[in-house]
């Protein structure tokens, strides 16, 4: 097999590990030069792709792509861009490999969640259909932690140890003002239809740090006088109680809390989460005083505080992929097999696409107490090796320094354009 | 001077940092046995000493008292209570100085801001006004960092830190999904009347990691028309914007715009915060898909992120309230006076309470920029040395590992009793 070149983008909602993706990547593909010439990543995405916009990773020093490795958020630009099925828009199909030829790509690197690897799957499903010679393999990521068949995702690990850090911290500040002053804190996590991240919030209380804590899971229908009652007698036990609750948190007809129809002064819509209506329900109904944090994009990003572990798996995941494509194999991704969980061990292992895309893994109902406001042994035991170990970026003068790269473009080879 | 007890008591809105300065007394107080006996702690701040609700600290390990510099939050629980000026509520004075009577307390260490400044100043008249000696030291605490005198508060690096850092990693985030996605990221952060903390945002941007951002000062009353404009610039000139709103943003007529009236679909008030109000304001007239943050408690919380500069600073003010107090010296709060700013030298100088004591420091006009929207480079050179080094908790298990103390209560001597 000849030397081809190789593409790479990352898409959807980006993480703060998915740049350690990239860097696995594309560290590899560089030891890999008898069958891997450039590595061209797509600016903002399949977007890049389409509209021929290709960045020259080769055009950065080895030190910025290994900068990458502790910097978040996607250093190529995503996109939240979903291509339709072949039938439906063959022609941003046909506008890819017309790309790709122009440009000699042999290897389709795509670093997404469940969209992306439908995604994946069509464009090598495309390319074999049009006797184009390519190699696609989907590297896995999202902090939603929803991916079918991989123990776990790239993303999930640097959120699941902040969001449990963050509410740990947050516990000992309401601890400290609930004499006299807050009493409830309630801390709004993402993962709209997916609970894992509100399970990790579960991590702050544990044996050596009990905290008295109630989450509300998107799987668990809001049952408004159940929680009250039970948040009450946390109060009235502990003197104050910390509420992780989910962005998409539903009532029992499954319509989201969040999209109840808040209106601000304005007159908006949408104003508020899922948060601050719960707190501001446990002030109505029980008088207690509440704060609410809606960490939002922090969370995510906050590479100051990844987990070591989900650095380590995000680059795993990148390198697997490389290798899995010099080996020749296509339409798979390389999965996190859990081997054991204490001590915690963990392979790569690839997986075929059509397992993959479109399934929604969801938090199980055994992952969560009996009573629905917590969680089970078997998730914490699932969840802890996670958020395990440190891997804090350097710091200058006080901040995190991460890097932008120069993202030199590849001069483009079509005559045609193509619009979004 | 005959060895006597100690009072030691947290105030108010705890931070990252205080239980360092409670690490700096009690150690400290440990090292001069022959002049102080006993450090009590008040269960819950002021409450507890009025309540004779005592901590006997040396219940606690060397261990564990060590293990307060990492720890955030009150320790012994802090409380929301302003005493009343004497004349307008002597019994509670009286009341304080009987507790203290009683336990032989010769030393009264209150951590916190403008108004327990006020009230340590208040307990020293009142104990000279009844001839009982006490030596009354003030610990400078305050995230808001509006504390006269004092070239900056303890608990406010590590703010500042945090929210500098979590801007720079939220703007990397957005940067990526402007092309399709979020172009605009709003976070609110803490600081009701000055704009410390606001301005801390901007450090965010700086010439190594330029952000487009604008930052809403509470000094600075909001112009809705003027900042959409600058905004869309923004957005026009870099794809995307970050915005640092504070908490206590107003408007022309002095109304904080959270207070505006917002109400939640169960018709409560109070649902959401200036920052969600910005958002949706943007979204409305704009049209920018945007995401919002509101960090509340993680951000004074954020012990896992302090800044090392700050914990120092803590420890320091500690350390030298005790050096004072057993060299005679009352009615002084120690300062951090800055004697360099390149590079950055600070020491410790003892001032008058009364030079203290209800004073409001705001942000000078001249750590604004001209246009209202962004720090100056004089703020940035006093901001930048807060947040410097880094000072990260033990973990285990992927979580920070925070002491929880035993605060054993020492027996009750007064007959008398007395309600809050």
């Amino acid at each position: 097999m000849s030397r081809r070149n190789a593409f790479y983008a990352q898409s959807g909602g980006v993480t703060a590990v998915i740049n350690a993706s990239a860097c696995g990547v594309i560290q590899t593909a560089r030891q890999h030069k008898d069958r891997i010439g450039r590595v061209y990543a797509g600016r903002n995405g399949i977007i890049g792709a389409l509209t021929e916009d290709l960045i020259d990773t080769g055009r950065e020093s080895s030190r910025a792509i290994a900068a990458l490795m502790h910097t978040p958020a996607g250093a190529f630009g995503s996109c939240r861009y979903k291509l339709a099925g072949i039938d439906r828009d063959r022609a941003q199909y046909e506008r890819l490999l017309d790309v790709f030829r122009a440009h000699d790509i042999g290897y389709f690197f795509y670093n997404g969640g469940n969209d992306s690897a439908d995604t994946c799957l069509k464009v090598s499903q495309m390319a074999a259909r049009l006797d184009y010679p390519l190699i696609a393999v989907h590297v896995p990521k999202t902090v939603d932690n929803d991916l079918a068949v991989t123990d776990c995702c790239p993303g999930f690990g640097s959120v699941a140890k902040y969001v449990a850090t963050s509410m740990r911290e947050a516990a000992f500040d309401v601890a400290s003002m609930a004499k006299t002053s807050t009493r409830v804190f309630v801390l709004e996590v993402m993962g709209r239809n997916a609970g894992w991240i509100t399970a990790a919030v579960g991590l702050a209380d544990d044996a050596g740090t009990p905290i008295p804590l109630l989450l509300l899971f998107p799987e668990i229908a809001f049952d408004e006088a159940k929680f009250l009652t039970r948040l009450d007698a946390k109060v009235a036990q502990f003197g104050y109680c910390c509420v992780g609750v989910s962005e998409g948190l539903r009532d029992d007809q499954g319509k989201l809390l969040a999209e109840a129809g808040t209106r601000d002064a304005f007159g908006h819509a949408q104003l508020g989460g899922v948060g601050p209506m719960i707190a501001s329900l446990i002030k109505e109904k029980l008088g207690h005083k509440y704060h609410w944090a809606v960490a939002d994009y922090l969370q995510r990003a906050a590479r100051h505080l990844a987990s070591k572990t989900d650095v380590d798996q995000a680059y795993a995941v990148g390198r697997a992929a490389v290798e899995l494509a010099v080996r020749g194999k296509s339409a798979v991704m390389p999965a996190i097999v859990r081997s054991s969980d204490k001590p915690y061990r963990w392979k790569i292992e690839a997986v075929p696409l059509d397992q993959v895309a479109n399934v929604e893994k969801k938090l199980p109902r055994d992952y969560i107490s009996a009573d629905g406001y917590g969680i089970s042994a078997k998730a914490r035991a699932y969840l802890s090796p996670l958020t395990r170990g440190e891997a804090f970026p350097p710091f200058r003068d006080g901040l995190p320094q991460y890097v932008r790269l120069k993202n030199v473009a590849v001069a483009k080879k079509l005559k045609t354009s193509f619009s979004i």
